[in-house]
């Protein structure tokens, strides 16, 4: 393996994400000589100096968003991405329009998706412009097309398949997304407040949308070994999800 | 357009999914002459006798198991599909095995997200084989592989990016999903019942498994117009996901 | 027993609510004799024509309400009435005000709990006024005095321990509330929609109420025999509950 | 007022609780001097030397649980205390066995219910017992008898409306709990794993039980001001209540 390339390197209970490069990398379970990683493969193991084994896996999208990228708060969850997905059935060779872009997990997450296609993501302020563009230059990914620009203003892009918006005052985004989707296209919004949801829904109803749809979900994670149960304190809410589906 | 082709006709209260043929095609909301879609493209319009318009749009792959496919009791539903998307980050290229196969819907769905991979699906009961194979060939796709034969028995596959087990007794599989899968490959495993969980979860504790975790997700859905609360009756349940990822 | 008492015929997996009368009762498993009954106690055992054997026990409030009272649409269901009396924390001896009464079954509930205290409910609508007199003469309690008239207009009670009020516009009650409420004592405001919630409180965040909180809950059943798991289907959402303090 | 009794001061932000007695009490908001009280009522207002006002109310129950009572983890919470009364319909007058005693929480909010009955608690650690002894004291109820002793060796008490199980192997108990239950009465289990509430379920159908149901309930907190919302994060999961009717 290459120095530059990015690696996982996972045991039972942890996992580092690291890049091949000379030097050490120190953690709590010992150091590893990042050197040695040259001369292996993908499915072998390295140890650290206390003797703790590591396998070497190729990272996967998740593993680096969560590993490496910069985050802002209220970044969407990978729970509601996976609605995005199983519920407008895009395909690999989609195009999608997403705003804000924020730290860009959305628009990565998507562009994993859309390989075949493209995803352009807009973002009006410089500052998360410019931390989304690290994390797209992290994830490898390279259909994504970042514009530092205002959504309000307008959608350059004609006959897209998904439309995802997660920012403040996407009302006033749902004229610009209708014109921009294509026939049987979908429209998706990402609302952490119920009066946004409320906002968005009566613009939706303006225009030719079919199957509008509003959505949360709760998922809960499970304690099993030592007796059964949903852990005691979790995430209760993140947002909304609406959905609405072009006619044209 | 050419006959043989499927369309979805959407309006803002209904849509239908046809083949294009000869005949016509009788609906609630009047008959359309199948004929005439022969002359058009996706995004014009199309009038039933009672002058009801309707666009022409391409059916994704939901439209197409919403719509068209057959049915078998309990099969999985979009939000979980959704989640093991996300929550495994498998990619465009990855290799999946998945039983049993039942409908062909998670298997249909993974194919779809897997385009520049494969979907390898298992299923011993003849009868849901038939039904499973009609499935895949609606749904287009070509990356499926559909073995008739009982996975308790073994995984001719190596190298494996996901292994996805929806079945009974799901825990007798557990080592055969250990040996096919990769370093940094992931199982998951659907669950209807908590008795399902505990046998998997100690199970998949006897192998060299990290990140081990069991979550369900409760989907509620809104109602937005004259006045904002979640619609009363639900599903309240469909099953739990197990998730784990091979160490090596 | 006596001619006009009112009791509960129980079987492992069905149970009747009758008043000891002449004649019979006939019901899907079997006819009774209702004469029997009176000479009979709590505890003994009663058969039907069919050979099929029942226990005659004393019915409760939740029996009377479940079984012979009359309903409307919308009522708030046990659960959340058993949040208002935890939240709360009244006692036996409090003096509760209500509005609108409806079929009467929050006032019954809250009257059957403080028994050395009172229940005064407030309904305008001559119709429901009507069916929550049979119900509240059904349930026995002579602590719940039924008003005919629009509390809108005014509460004629003074130094009350709780409120509760799940009624539209309630918005409009919180200055009549919260002058009738004694320094410490309780608004229990109960809203299907979340428009209302947000009205609401609005109209208590005037007012000089502390612990003001807003909360919905969810039960969910599950099965256990063959199998453990939540019911597949149920109920989703009944209506928020806002709770408030008056400081004084 | 007298020396030794307790009152509860409240503004709109914050709330104390005190005992009369000479001498200071020094808060965040500033300090009390409690002799003042001694010649005020309920309902009137008293100010720290800060200058803060606050308003002198008669505490309840759940204010002297919540802000003097000792607690071992794992407290059962009001929600659930609530369904137990919602769902049982037991009334003021009813005889109700609780084990195990734990802090005592659960038997003083039921005695505090059941004013014209009686709640008798069994606590079989000296430690446990002794903690919820003082939180008797503490809310003054003279209606709850703490046996120090082991329910699992048996149930003095005969004709009981409602016995309460929150304890581990609890389903060691049905087999006395049904004998001492009246025909009608209620059992209620508490089960923070679903381990436990399988076995509960599986003795209780051995037994002649009726309206055998187990539930789940969870409460969400919202947030109205400067935008609706659930609270980000909470409380996921604390027990199943597992409900049974004796038949007799």
């Amino acid at each position: 393996m290459k120095e530059g390339n990015i690696v996982l390197l996972i045991a039972k209970d942890v996992s580092y994400l690291t890049e091949i490069r000379k030097g050490k990398l120190h953690t709590q379970d010992g150091i590893f000589d990042l050197n040695e990683l040259k001369k292996k493969s993908f499915g072998e193991k390295i140890k650290t100096h206390l003797k703790k084994e590591f396998v070497i896996v190729k990272p996967n999208i998740v593993d680096i968003l969560e590993k490496k990228a910069k985050r802002l708060p209220q970044i969407i969850m990978p729970k509601d991405v996976g609605l995005i997905i199983a519920y407008t059935g895009i395909s690999p060779d989609s195009l999608v329009v997403d705003a804000g872009t924020g730290s860009g997990f959305l628009a990565i997450f998507l562009a994993n998706y859309v390989r075949l296609g493209k995803v352009v993501t807009y973002e009006k302020n410089k500052k998360f412009a410019k931390i989304a563009k690290e994390n797209i230059s992290l994830s490898g990914l390279t259909n994504i097309k970042l514009k530092q620009k205002d959504i309000m203003k307008g959608i350059d892009e004609k006959n897209v398949d998904l439309i995802t918006l997660d920012m403040k005052d996407a009302e006033k985004v749902i004229g610009h997304a209708y014109k921009a989707l294509k026939p049987g296209g979908w429209l998706v919004v990402y609302s952490p407040y119920i009066e946004q949801v409320i906002s968005v829904v009566k613009e939706i109803e303006k225009k030719n949308f079919s199957n509008v749809k509003t959505i949360e979900n709760m998922v809960r994670e499970w304690q099993i070994k030592e007796g059964a149960r949903p852990k005691t304190i979790g995430i209760m809410h993140t947002g909304w999800l609406t959905f609405a589906r072009k006619v044209g």
